[in-house]
């Protein structure tokens, strides 16, 4: 929800300032690897990674966070980075999308948390011809099993190039929207009990959180979507004819995720429409209830009240059978009532309606 | 509406695994054909299948379940198919849509259930040079007439290649639309006459249960026209041109389909339009009959409240035929009301309205 | 609003099967013309068609009805007709479209009949190099002003090819929804009318009927407005460079339809918001009256029950002018209220609501 | 709203015949100019104006009324003008468009009329090599200020060719709707106020009348957007390149027009919502008081009521302060009630709501 | 909201009026650049001015205020200016655009002001080979941060061109959103506890406010969007390859601040639909107080008015305990009513609702 933009208005473009709160990495986490080997480690300072820019090989240099803005120009110096590409990775609520800087390409993705809300962290991604930068918000991410994968060397991953390491912490990100979707509906199937049975305000404002969510959601996956498709579109040269297909098989993920998102919006449309018929439905109950206590009780009060007045020549009040005479009237008048009622359906109560 | 993926993010793209609870085929149906002969058998390994990869006609290689993950690597290696493909085959779930793999296109449709409620189910087609393959998530299909006009030579099944047969598969998945949408309008008729004459919300939950399962319609066959479409513009070898405007018949089909469901869908909002405003109606019916009574009775009773006063000196108590003349007034005043009320139309029941 | 596909799911295409119900023409008319004669003549069979194929001049084959399939098979085997394009003029209920199948033209177009109700009508057209073949399901058409001018030649209609004569038809048939759409802009401004003056039920009923009316156009224009447009694009050989313009004239006629279907939409919906309003204006004015007496002759009725108490020490019954101050009082009041109620415009009627 | 054709269905292609009511004009205007003079005269027949089809500089031709056909047929024969543009001239309620005849584009256009009510009638233009015809449903029109300018030679007018006149003259059109999209602006800044401080269905009328002139609007300048567009993009030899710039400026004036429109029918949208919250506004207010009033006198009446029985043995009635204390207790009873209804928020009536 | 133009309909294009009240700016701000040098000063005619035309570097010509004519007329034919794009400068409430003018570029944007309301101004600018113009309609702007860096050289902005200063604008106009954009944010917070808590039409006056000034900031970035895009995509030689990318940030930006007014947008719609539904449900409130009262003392009084008639005969009245326990009766009907509306949850106030 919060759209803060860090840099103030009119200062010159390149500029690399750290976000408000920003954490501050101690050290760069880089895995170099071949298709035989894997080295991973951890060093203090960019210069370190200075000797891996020439090596043979893919490296992926991780950094957990944005406070240090030193380090990221001393990287990006290094590595031939654009300033523009930079100051975005600095500018955390980008949307998503892939520049194309000619030597390299910039990469912004949306990772998603979610515990007890939905967050979502700015992940960018540099695709150089051997290198590969993530700049996380925060430590703690979603692409262990991809960094397993390289340190076991299952599947393909050593073997390709960085671009498919590219595309492997892509899939996993784009991945990690599935549980998440998954735990909306089971929460929207829940919902379409609690607002018949229960319609109070609480389920209404779950409702509206479950619209925001997802509506989250889209904005991280939709604007993917369409860069994903211009990647696939302009054939830079980074992205290998190889890894296609699979950058294809991410674009039908994030396809696959709109379209779920898209279900679960339509539904929760649903849902508020249940919600305020639901509503309606209780008042409408209630408002019978008066309409039939009303209705029978207004004209039997009357009768009691013409022979309550004080009129001296009444000569029904003098009758001995008066009184049962009356009562009886009064019955009568309450059953014919509710018989109408009845046929009317307006005594059914809640069972039906 | 069950979103579930079986894959766990960051797993290695090709990774087959079944999807949770699938139904273990215990053989795989092979249709095996020429112009002039037809061969059909059941095998129990994927093995006994490998003899037809180059053999002269056509193949049509069937797997009613995707419970045996070794069984289906086996046959994508004999026949070259690619990982992905197999990997979103297992992937139940999926978003109808066309592949090119070079060597095979890979086919993902929705197979239409309906009995109880409506159930999609994945069908998956690889189409090669001489070979077809269709992977199925249950045994039991709607194509049981293709393989009649196969083993009788009916029409030009035969004599045409794999691509006229995966039309032809197609063509009786899309088909199988029909009755349903057929059922669906039978449905809208009847809610049309009960949204009216008894709006309860069981009726609402009706129009809710069609709405829905015009949606899940829907998202099955929007993509599959689009899919159609990009068969028909990308001009794979794999499809000859003879075959090509069958497919166009085919993608009429989709539109037809799409056409026929977003009528339903516009029906179906009229629906809940008309069931808001009978619901409505009738509540207006209840209280005007509140505000008839009320009206009338409650200046009555005033009446007779003030001649039940207990003043001493209240000399029209002791007139002879003041009884009477209060009894006329007041029946007087609910006549002239009653005439008011008529007037402004406020008698008139249901019947009008 | 039926649906109804007549074949069954899995049949091989092509399959010529009559609908449910067709009618069984008994004879084909056949019009012969060239720029100097015409011949006008009706034919009981396929066979007797034959001599018209290589004759020279235009031949305009018509069958009125599709009940005779073994007819419409030889007709098309004599001309060479896709059985596809045959298939679909036997199915009902086809969208309109334009289907080029490289020796001739399929054109399906929607014939609009309104009497009591709307229908629409399947009009199937082959264009060929010398002949038109139009297909309609039932005796009866509107265009019998297209044969006059033929019979009569008034106009180019006999000096151009068979393309011109197809755009004859279209044209007739794109004329005919012009007098419906005045039909349904004086009912609608009728229904304006109603929906204040006299907001029931029925003018609700009415209103979604020409909702659903305009819908029933709008599918039956829509495509056709598409398949149009594709015609002019796809410059077939078989619809000459001087029938372009007309053909263009055609779409814009198909456009100006749209657009005032798209009008007649907006202002049905308007209709249903001025219902919906002026039945609660109409239910706020009953509650007003309902609000003003009760709160009027409750209090009142109140303080009559005060002097309606049995306790031995009221001093006021005793009072020689209690009774009449009491009355006075409650007078009093009463016009108090009624002042209030005036002041906050609780009095005014219908008459400015 | 009307939308009326005058032809019969059926009728033959560029048959011309006068729209019904058509004003028939007794003369037809032609202003002939060149750099250096003007020359405008009346003539009463179509041949009089044939020795200008050859003449050097440009001719402008106006005809205020479509009754006479056979002068419209004359000209159209001496000029070349395409017998189905003349038929569509004829055609009022055309939508705008420019259609290119190779020697001539037509043009159609609808100008505003706004008095009382919004009308728009249609301005149909031919631009040949060095001729305009400007054909008017009736005498009046907003083109005086061209005239005034070739007349004066202020600008480059007398110096540009035709179709920098034909321009001129779309200018003057599209400048016309500025005038009356600002009393739009004005009438919905009132009706913003008016539909708080008195939600009459008067204003509710208003608010319809102005969503329907702006239909009206949008309906006439959406596709004269299009049209100019496919004017710049189409590159006709009749548009010089020096006056592109001119028909872009066109252009973006509809663009401009259809922004106002677009921002106005959201506001009048925003009316319709602040209306009907207002209205709902109003009857709670209604329904507050008479829950107040019911809600505090209703318990009251009934502890009347107790004390008016008749029974035998009623302490209470013969204590000899049994009246005040009852008159007190409900007097409590009644302060009570008003501090709950006040701490609920009740009693505020429409000042804050 | 003021849609005012000021040109008289029918006036040659390229006329120059000032728009009514426009500023008259006493003096011209000229800052001429090159890499090593800035020149500031502030000239009163444009005479003053033409030495700059041909100088070495760059020249930024800024008026602020539109009101002296023959100024900008004279400023214009020095550096070449097309008379259509003064025009245009000279017409506020233009929507923002990008028009090549071949040796020029012509780009409107609006410059967003927002303290007590929300303004946009025109802000018009002229891109040559080596000038850029800025057109203001009032002093005060938000590119003070540009001219600071050209004073100290910050930044690359003295080494580039005319076309990266012409970024540096555009950069500063967009960047200046966000502020704006974050106080929305802030406000939609807070109106989203207030809808909830207090709603009275004063909060819904402020979503209705946040919405229009949503729809005026839309209306500003939408075209401006477009714009650059077409900017990148025509390749006018004035911008120069570096500065692509550059323009491109820019694009970013305008899409950024249209995905934040679309998400406020969508918000500003959810608390319209929680004000109605938060409304309802207080009036709901209401009229289940008056319910459960009313139907409780309605057949109590009833109960009472029968024991106060006058009946000579009913032996009820002279039984012993028939005052207590008619009075214990009523109490318990009382009970009762209370506990079976506490089961139908009716009893539950606003804490839950």
């Amino acid at each position: 929800m919060k759209q803060r933009r860090h840099k103030a208005p009119g200062l010159p473009p390149g500029t690399l300032t750290a976000p408000a709160g920003a954490y501050v990495p101690k050290t760069i986490r880089v895995i170099h690897f071949t298709a035989d080997a894997v080295e991973e480690i951890e060093v203090p300072s960019a210069r370190d990674v200075a000797r891996y820019r020439d090596k043979e090989g893919v490296t992926w240099i991780n950094l957990d966070g944005l406070g240090n803005v030193e380090m990221i120009r001393e990287l990006g110096e290094l590595f031939g980075l654009h300033p523009l590409a930079l100051e975005d990775a600095l500018t955390v609520h980008q949307r998503p999308k892939v520049d194309d800087f000619e030597n390299h390409l910039f990469i912004v993705l949306r990772m998603l948390h979610f515990e007890a809300d939905v967050e979502t962290e700015q992940v960018s991604i540099f695709l150089g011809p051997n290198f590969v930068f993530t700049f996380q918000e925060h430590p703690g991410d979603c692409l262990e099993p991809v960094r397993d994968r390289l340190r076991k060397g299952t599947g393909q991953l050593r073997r390709q190039g960085a671009d498919y390491l590219v595309y492997a912490i892509m899939d996993a990100v784009i991945d990690n929207y599935f549980p998440f979707l998954e735990r909306v509906g089971e929460v929207v199937e829940n919902l379409e009990n609690d607002v018949v049975a229960d319609p109070s305000s609480r389920t209404l404002g779950r409702v509206h959180d479950i619209k925001r969510n997802l509506l989250d959601v889209r904005r991280a996956v939709w604007p993917l979507r369409d860069a994903i498709n211009a990647l696939l579109r302009d054939e830079s040269p980074l992205v290998r004819k190889p890894t296609r297909p699979y950058l294809r098989d991410c674009y039908d993920h994030t396809v696959h995720v709109l379209d779920i998102v898209e279900t679960y919006r339509e539904l929760a449309g649903g849902l508020m429409e249940a919600y305020l018929s639901s509503v309606s439905n209780k008042m409408n109950e209630v408002m019978k209830v008066l309409t039939v206590i009303a209705t029978i009780f207004i004209p039997l009060t009357f009768v009691a009240g013409i022979y309550g007045m004080n009129y001296k020549w009444m000569p029904e009040l003098g009758w001995r059978w008066g009184y049962p005479a009356v009562l009886i009237f009064m019955f009568a008048v309450a059953i014919t009532m509710l018989i109408i009622f009845h046929r009317k359906g307006w005594l059914r109560g809640r069972k039906e309606d």
